[in-house]
Formats: structure tokens, sequence, C-alpha cells
């Protein structure tokens, strides 16, 4: 490597201001030159409107190596990226035949006609190089100006992120402008507050000369990455810190790296060779869905039952009738059951089920919305506990997932050891209950 | 409103930089000013250096109304945004005594002890107000200096999105910096591409002078907004624009305004007193999870079962085990058999089947990875279309996702037309399936 280089990110479009569409070009190309131990220095989102476009794209060719913009590139007339960039670079846009013969090919073989208007996509500037765009009409554009490089993306994602992937990452490659690892080193923790963490490591971090930390809140959750600014790769040093830091944090360790609360849990499951099943009612499927997202799932994921109705937490969960109608849908007692039902059902060694009011309407005065129960079984025990929270539907559905898949971890850590005296009470409730089952 | 105002959203934090968290702030922000007649001008992300924050802050307070900027208020090192902020406009920050109690309050009735980092956020710019936050220990800040507005949140959503509904918006309310509707309209298509939409409808908004037309594609889907930019509201106008153009669409007219086609299909379910079950394996709980999203889906929607495995389709669903055999769990027979045992099962009206190879690993060479068959169970018939993409396993379960919702948006409007010929030769195989099955 050179030196690092400066990445700025210009992108375009309106929807992304009017909060319609996620900025997930941001999220995109800024884990993958992380993956290759580069930081994106800054990202900039602007609508379509020329003069804009122009002070931005100044503002950022002043101070950057290399910018990359997607969007803007479309047919229609609010596309106005390339004129823009033109004119700041004092590039004469011509028009590129073989570009529009690749355009009219592409609508051939899918046996649409072209609209007169597809013609503005083969213009480019001048001394411009075309990255060929395989699943869309609008090409990119790779411009070398002195040791700037100035690079153009189409906006639909599924069009950018292979031309990123196969043409621009191997180019930036070939130039040295980028790694082929990541240079910091991230810890994940869960359980325990920022400031707490800070409190408690900074004597430790002290030690090291130079050693940079970023702490990064999630709900619940909260990452810090070390790292060595500079160009020398210090991965070694790095994972010896880790092991003290992940030696002092216990439980509240909960991973190198990126990975999500499910992916570990999809990693212990699969070591052990054991099973899972889900009863979903509040969460509708959220959870099926976030471990069928992870590649491999089927090894250890049986399924789930989203039991949205009374009916289906009778018919395909077999709880009885008699104990909804005296504890309601939302309690501990139908939570075990359901529980209970998913891991006889689908012969899993885990389950998880989830009961609840994710409102914004329903709930009742002892069990107001917000109000959910998690019941878990394993192959030890079953249980389930109650949660409460002030929040938003949505919130609500991401909080009850959260919770169960923390109640699941701890869980399988307690299983692996052997004198383990968590859990002791909830075990009594849920025996009592158990009981008043049979 | 005086004039419309420019806003500029500065979102500070190295982890969305990185890849690492999507930039929430934007949406919500962007989301919340258009819906009260404001399009956000422009959001510029940067990391937490110091240098960078004031660069960028300087730019923006040269060019907006109102700076708001988001993060960077935490109690660790790394959080520099005040001192930056302070140093441009030549504020001095000084303790705030209140704030601090505040703070220790919060750790008081969480029965928390407070690190000594905590104190770093109860210093204010000297002539901010305190924006108050319940919810966690920074609290947010309001500046007036001349005609201009600095107003700081803290990063994490639960803290700032109250913050920002309950007492941003009701001061740039009275301030008349907003207004209490959207100034555009949006109509939404499914189906026809961006460049076909900009051909046929040109000609028409050619008629009306000063109409400023935005296009936005998405997957399988074009939006376009139409707004008189300016002052004044001229919503009727636009509506009467907004009709031509429906009449024009016909089936490819999904509605007016934000809503998802699980909206748009709850709605007419809802509407006619169906019900809808659902049969997921490849989706794995996305499509259970996308209307249970939905604010009262308990109306309609009965539950789903997400089968991943084998057993799961046999036990759960009663796919027979000789058809498994005969033809694979990936075929148009079990969708078919899995859209009919929902069906069953949760004694629905409608219900949808999805089994496929998500990938990357899995697949036959008759059915490669990314092949996924959809079957609709309604109450007129029953039938399974096989779907095949290139995508990755994200991609391929939300292009699943999409097209089993257009599938049923279809069948529910050839459901309400008498003389529907559509989709005869899916009902003459399917009726050859069901022989096959009886």
């Amino acid at each position: 490597m050179i030196g690092p280089k400066k990445f700025m990110l210009i992108t375009l479009g309106e929807e992304l201001l009017l909060g319609l569409t996620r900025n997930g070009h941001l999220t995109y190309i800024g884990d993958q030159l992380r993956q290759r131990g580069v930081t994106l220095h800054s990202n900039y989102t602007i609508s379509d409107e020329g003069d804009d476009i122009l002070d931005q794209f100044r503002f950022c060719w002043d101070r950057a190596d290399i910018v990359i913009t997607t969007g803007g590139l479309g047919p229609t007339v609010d596309d106005r990226t390339k004129e823009a960039v033109a004119e700041a670079l004092g590039e004469t846009l011509v028009f590129d035949k073989r570009v529009l013969e690749t355009i009219e090919e592409r609508f051939a073989r899918l046996g649409k006609a072209m609209s007169a208007n597809n013609r503005k996509q083969a213009f480019r500037p001048e001394n411009a190089e075309v990255i060929p765009n395989d699943r869309g009409t609008a090409p990119g554009l790779w411009l070398n100006k002195g040791e700037k490089v100035l690079i153009m993306l189409p906006g639909p994602p599924n069009e950018l992120e292979p031309m990123f992937e196969n043409q621009v990452l191997p180019k930036l490659e070939a130039l040295k402008y980028i790694e082929d690892q990541e240079n910091y080193l991230q810890l994940r923790t869960i359980g325990v507050g920022e400031s707490q963490l800070e409190t408690d490591f900074q004597p430790l971090f002290d030690n090291y000369e130079n050693l940079q930390i970023a702490y990064c809140a999630h709900q619940g959750q909260v990452d810090f990455r070390i790292s060595y600014p500079g160009t020398e790769n210090r991965m070694d040093q790095l994972l010896e810190i880790a092991e003290i830091c992940k030696k002092q944090l216990g439980n509240q360790f909960l991973c190198l790296g990126h990975h999500s609360v499910s992916e570990v849990i999809s990693n212990m499951l699969k070591a052990r060779g054991k099973t899972l099943a889900l009863a979903e009612s509040c969460t509708g499927g959220l959870i099926s869905n976030t471990f069928t997202d992870i590649s491999g799932s089927s090894e250890f994921f049986l399924g789930g039952i989203v039991s949205y109705s009374i009916d289906a937490k009778q018919d395909l969960l077999d709880v009885p009738e008699g104990m909804i109608q005296q504890y309601t849908e939302v309690s501990q007692e139908v939570a075990v059951a359901m529980a209970s039902g998913a891991a006889e059902k689908f012969e899993s060694d885990y389950a998880l089920s989830i009961t609840g009011y994710a409102g914004p309407s329903g709930g009742t005065a002892e069990n107001p919305v917000g109000t959910v129960y998690i019941g878990l079984h394993s192959p030890r025990d079953i249980w389930a506990k109650r949660f409460q929270w002030k929040a938003s539907r949505a919130s609500i559905k991401v909080r009850a997932l959260n919770a169960a898949l923390d109640l699941l971890r701890n869980e399988l850590i307690a299983a692996n050891s052997a004198d383990d005296g968590a859990n002791q009470d909830l075990h009594k409730e849920a025996n009592n209950i158990l009981k008043s089952l049979s």
C-alpha cells in the first residue's frame, strides 16, 4: 500500500433525503472498503439538482483521492450527474456508439423496445473509461485525472454491487489503493454500557502507545474497535489485547468481529449438533427470518409456526383452550405451552416462543401494549420470562427478538458449564407451571 | 410558511462509514420532514475526527438555515462534536449543573453507579438551550444564532426519535419552518420501467407549466413524484393529474403515496373480509414478518408455517411423502400442496407457499440455486409458478417475497373483475396437479 488514500462517496437521490429509501450504498460500499483495510472518509447525500451536484463534487474533488458517485445515471430528465461532473472537471461529454449498441442489444435480448431517452445513457466524459453494466442500461464510468480517480456507478443495487465487486475492486487493488484485510479488530459486547466499558478498559488501553479505540452502542450491545492508525499492519498485537479483554468480559463478550447474536447462536448449535424450532406470535416471523438469513441454517433450524390467531395456537401448537381462557394468550403459561408445542411438533432440542402485544392497539390492564412473554424449551428445562417495553410496534418486535436470542444464548452458555447456578428461580417457577399443565 | 428553509443533516459515526450500521437517522429525519412539507436538502456522514467535524460544520452553516447533527454526544473520549461546533461558532462551553443532576438522578433511578466520564455530557455551548433526554444520559441542544438554528441530538435512535417528535418538531412548527402536510404527490407503479414511464407520461406532464417530476426505480417498482415547487400548496391540481395517470396505468398503478405492496394487499383483504395464511420454506418467515409489520394485520393474517425441514413439510403441511420423493421438495407439485396445506390448517381464504433454493449451496441440475416455486391457493383456484433468479441469498428471499405478493395482488384484482381471462394457462396446469393429488 502506497499510503492510506482518502475515499469519499456521493450518493445521489431525492428519495434518500425524503426518507423513502435507505442509503444502502453507504452501508454496502463502506462495508466492502472496510474489509479491505480502508475506512470510507465521508458520505454526501444530495438531490439531483445540477448546482448542488457541482458544488458538492468540487468540495469532494478538492479533498479526496478517490471520489465515488452513485445514482443519477438513469435515462430520465432528472438524471444530471454526468453533466455536472463533466462541467466541474472541464471534460467534454462525447457520444459513445459502442455503449448505445450494448443498450440496444440489451433491449433486443429482453424483447422490449428501447425508449428514445435511453440514448442519453450513451454519453460519457471524453477521458472516461466505461465500466460495463450486465444488469441494466446505465454503464459505470472510471476516470483518472492526475493522481485522483473518479468512479461513477448507477443507482440500482443489483447493478451497482456486481460492478463494484467484479470491476472496481480489482482495479483499486491493482493500484494498491486497498489492502486484502481489515486493519482493526472489533470486540462485540452485550449487556454492558458504553461508559462502563470505557471506565473498565481505559486503564488497560493506556498501556499501549498509539492504540486507537472507538466505541459504538447499539440496543443493549456495545462494540469497540481497536487499531494502530497508520500503514503498518499490527494485527498480532491487536489479537493479544483482544484476548485480555475477552477474559475480563466473561459472558458479556459476544464475539470478535461483526457476527450477530443469531450467528453466534447458530455456531453454538451447529458445533453441538443441536436443533432449534420457533413458535412466534407477536414477532410474527421476524425470528425465523433472522435465522434463515444465515447461510447453512437448515443444519440446525427446523422451522417455526407463526401462530398469529388463537386458533393457530390451539390447533398447531396444542395450547389447551382452557389455558388460554384462564390466562389469556399473552401469559407466562401460554408462552411455556407454545415453546413446548414447538419442540414437540418439530422434534427439536431447543424451542423459543414469543407471545405479546406489539401494539399500537390491544393489551389489557395487567398486560398493556409492550408486554411480551418469551418461553424457552431446552433439553434441561422449560420456562418463560416476562418483558415490558414502551416503544413502537416495530421496535417491540426487535426488542423481543433480541431478548429471545439473549435468553437462548445464555442457556447455551449455561448448558456448557456444569456448576451453573443461574436461572434457578425461573426454573422453579417453570416447574410449577409444568405441574399445573399435567 | 415564511418561505422554504434549507435543512442540512450531519450524521456522525465511523460505524456508518464502515458499513456496520445503517444510516437510520437520515431515513427517519428525512421522513419526518417530508411529512411536513420539507425536503431535507442534504446529509453529510462523517467520522468523529475533530478537524473533519469543524470543516463540514462550517460548510453546512454557511449554506443552510437549519443544521441538525446526530451522534457524537456520548461520554467517551471519541465523542467530540460539541467541542468542534462550539469552536466553529465562537461559543464557550459551560458546565451545566442542572444537566449533571439529571444524569445523576438517572443513574440513581436505574440503581447504577455513574462513571466519571459522564460529567463530560453536562457541558453545553453558552447560548444553547438543553433538549431533555428521557431515555439516555446525553441531552440534546438547540441554539439560535441570528436567523439560523443549530439542533444537536444524541445518536441512539430510541433517544433521538422521541426527542425529535416531542420537542424539536413543535419548536420548528412554532417558528413556521415546517408545514402540516406533504407538498408533493407520489404515484407508485409496478411492472413498468422508468424510461417507459417517462415516454408514456411526459407528453401529459408537458401540458402543465412548472410541474416538477422526479422518478425513482426500486426492484420492479417505479415511483414518480409530482409537485409545484414554491411556497403555495396546489394539492388539488396534483390530485387531478394523478387521477389521469391512474386511469392510464391500469393494473400497473399500485397506490398513491408510500404504501408497500403488502399494505395494499392488506387493505384489499380487510375490505373484503378475507383471510390469509402462509407456508414458507426458502423465504423462512420473511413474508410473515412483512405482513405482521402492518398494524392491525391480525384482522386478516391468521399465521404461517416456516417449514424449513422436509419433516415439517410432511408433518405440519400434510405434503405427501411420496410426492416429495418423486418431485423433490422444490417443485411445482410441492408448492401447490404446501399452499393447500396452509389454507387447510389455518382455514384461510387465501394461502401463499414458497419453496426454493436460496443458496449459496444446494440446488439440482434441473432446479439450480435461485429456483423458487410460489403456490397460491385462492377461493377460485390453486396453482404454482416457477421463478429463477441469479442473486445473493438475501436478494433471492426478497425477490421471492415480491413475486409472491405480486401473484396475490393480481389474483385479488382478477377476483374482482367478472370477465377475467388471465391466468388461464396456469389454472389448467394447476388443475392437472390437483388431479394427480387426489
